[in-house]
């Protein structure tokens, strides 16, 4: 068979010095306005945190080691805010089905496979062996309901040196038998043996988040005891929110104690405020629950191609980031089929058209630099000080290279950039770092 | 920099034996509803022609040259019913705006740049050798108002052993001083040097189409004049239609005397019966328009990435397969970014769900083999008996690998040729025949 660049892919993360450089031409959004041009920059990293970015290598840092990308973009670390590793195994098949249904034939049954530690450990290392090379940095990562394969999971991606918030699931209620949790009591002690385990593997790269799957899946009861739980750990959490019509007035039957799908979070004290939140989706919220997340600041994973695929429709993606909510995007494999968040980026700018042209010629499409502040500083932030080339940020870094997409035209580093949104495929992805570790490079 | 598979492209045309057989797992889609799939097949290959599916090699073939392809996946060929070759260079940049913006501020000054035969030359031939490695066998390509830079194109497009349709673009108002023909008569004199021009060249898989750019840009007198030279050459004829409400607008001021745009092209005598006729887009057909398109069998060339990103709409893709339409898929580049075929079947379904979720629920979505029929079979019948493995057919195929899309799942047939349609990636293509000749090989 043919080559490609996998054969020179290397699987070690590579020791660099404690102080470094990468030569290139630097981009990034500190804010969804801002996008920063170096034409020629060096962005200087010590001890895992970012430096700055200078024209000419400051007095200071004379003489330390530099990596010089030459041409090459070098853009934030990316941020995957939503995705399912036990999906990734067959993304982009069974496409023909919405939300619940697509959920009943496909997912739950492949889920229930990781079960099998062996199945488990096949399958997760071809998803961690993926996300290593993709261009993304950081990942919130729902994983299944098994705390053995959990664990294999978590082991996988510590490894990898990306850096990671994996949530074993919690369901005890509307699923299969071989995909549900016995009892929320069930439930609550399996999320207390994977947290005091994952405590004792003393991670440097993976961390905890409490992962009720969605409303549908979660007894009350077993909210109230993550809520307690959460309590306990401080723990952040991430589920699903108001992602499609059926899925919704599934909600309302379930927890008709709740005004709207986000208060039936809030109610078991899980919503945001002291607990940092990621709900993927929001397609659909209501004014209430729009003012909510903001009150509360939790984050919204926007999801478009996942939104395309099962056919839930469009998030307000556009007028959430100028509202001032908390944004960032995800992949939702397998509900996208990709992992590859360069594509994301584009997806949301083009979903966001269509917002405008077929929901509402008020909100204008996503700009590039709105597409790339909200995968790079947005969803990022969730990690602390990530995302941007700002100092004192923790320094994760992607090289991008196109020479696989050649123009006859001299492009200036934005129009770079938006190609890649729209082309950028994981062979662009020349080198990743992450909090100063090097993840890839190819030579 | 690292290696990629496109050292191992071969730029030569092999020269194959006349009769061959290639074998692998093998998937046609002779009519919208039917998927044919052989398990492990062999398809015959005579002269150019497709002389059917075998589970095993016919006696009268025993002995013929047979290559295998294992556990790839073996398609026909497909077809790109619309793309702009000169806008490929500035593919993927630009996005930001509507079409007449984008016409305006993007595309005409680039398309200016043909005027230089130089630039046309280091253009077409990025383009071309991207043709050759894409899933694309068969492809219905604008090129510029420039004759000269038309022939370099199509030189080149015959070399590259692809089978086409090229235009010559004809436009003689409302466009800018640097990209406008002086007169409809110049217009008129222009198509006929290139055509004769081609003609001397004696092609074997280029074929001139007539190509007014669209109502804004071509006076009421060039379009009868280009009418009067399709009935003296009989010559097929490519434009747009329909595709923006800002573009419909001003096609009602331009042409008062059509009841709708697509009466403005038949009123000329070029819109169908005897003229096959390509239209592009049909996002905002009315039920006139469709009737007509219908009635004079007028192709439409769905362009899903392209209406999104161009911010146009969803055209009623599915509707029209099912009420009979002739349906095929372009990528419309650079109104859509990726020469990618695989990904345009993928965008069609995603566009018609969302069509489904937001626009009418008694439309349902394309199903994969739907997606499959359009891309191949659709498109291509507007070369003949084209785009299928049937007896007789022009024998075009493409060899698909996913190997770098892993799993451990055992996928069916199906589930993989889904797969491509979201995941799969010019690297997919392992290699590429039409009409009988190798176009691409990787060993």
């Amino acid at each position: 068979m043919h080559t490609d660049n996998r054969e020179h892919f290397r699987r070690e993360t590579k020791e660099l010095p404690e102080t470094f450089a990468l030569k290139g031409i630097i981009l990034d959004a500190p804010s969804p306005e801002k996008l920063r041009i170096w034409e020629e920059g060096y962005v200087i990293c010590e001890k895992g945190i970012c430096k700055g970015v200078y024209e000419t290598i400051p007095q200071k840092y004379e003489g330390i080691f530099c990596i010089d990308y030459g041409d090459s973009l070098i853009i934030p670390g990316i941020t995957d805010l939503h995705l399912h590793a036990p999906q990734f195994s067959f993304r982009g098949t069974g496409m023909d089905l919405e939300l619940l249904d697509w959920l009943d034939q496909v997912t739950f049954p492949q889920e229930a496979r990781y079960e099998d530690e062996e199945f488990a450990k096949e399958a997760y290392s071809l998803f961690v062996q993926e996300m290593k090379k993709s261009a993304t940095a950081r990942a919130c990562i729902f994983a299944t309901l098994h705390v053995p394969a959990t664990m294999i999971l978590t082991d996988l991606l510590e490894e990898s040196g990306l850096k990671v918030f994996v949530g074993k699931v919690n369901m005890d209620r509307n699923s299969p038998e071989t995909l549900c949790e016995k009892s929320a009591g069930q439930s609550l002690s399996s999320t207390r043996r994977w947290l005091e385990e994952t405590e004792k593997r003393n991670y440097k790269n993976v961390r905890p988040i409490l992962t009720p799957r969605f409303i549908p899946s979660c007894t009350d009861e077993l909210m109230e005891g993550l809520a307690q739980i959460q309590r306990e750990y401080s723990l952040p959490m991430q589920s699903h929110l108001s992602e499609n019509p059926g899925e919704i007035e599934w909600v309302k039957d379930l927890r008709p104690d709740a005004e709207f799908y986000g208060q039936a979070y809030e109610k078991s004290g899980m919503f945001g405020k002291n607990c940092p939140t990621i709900m993927a989706h929001g397609v659909y919220c209501s004014f209430e629950e729009e003012e909510l997340i903001k009150r509360n600041g939790v984050y919204l994973a926007h999801c478009p191609q996942s939104n395309r695929d099962l056919a839930s429709g469009i998030a307000p993606a556009a007028r959430y980031l100028r509202e001032g909510m908390r944004v960032g995007i995800g992949t939702d494999v397998a509900g996208g089929s990709s992992l590859n968040m360069l594509r994301a980026m584009g997806d949301a700018i083009g979903m966001s058209k269509l917002y405008w042209r077929l929901l509402d010629e008020k909100i204008k499409p996503l700009s590039v630099t709105e597409a790339f502040y909200m995968a790079t500083r947005g969803g990022g932030s969730f990690f602390g000080n990530v995302g941007s080339f700002e100092q004192e940020f923790e320094m994760d870094a992607v090289v991008l290279d196109d020479s696989s997409i050649p123009s006859p035209l001299r492009l200036s580093p934005k129009e770079r950039l938006e190609r890649f949104m729209y082309l950028g495929e994981e062979r662009n992805v020349r080198a990743k770092y992450v909090n100063g570790k090097e993840i890839k490079r190819y030579e």
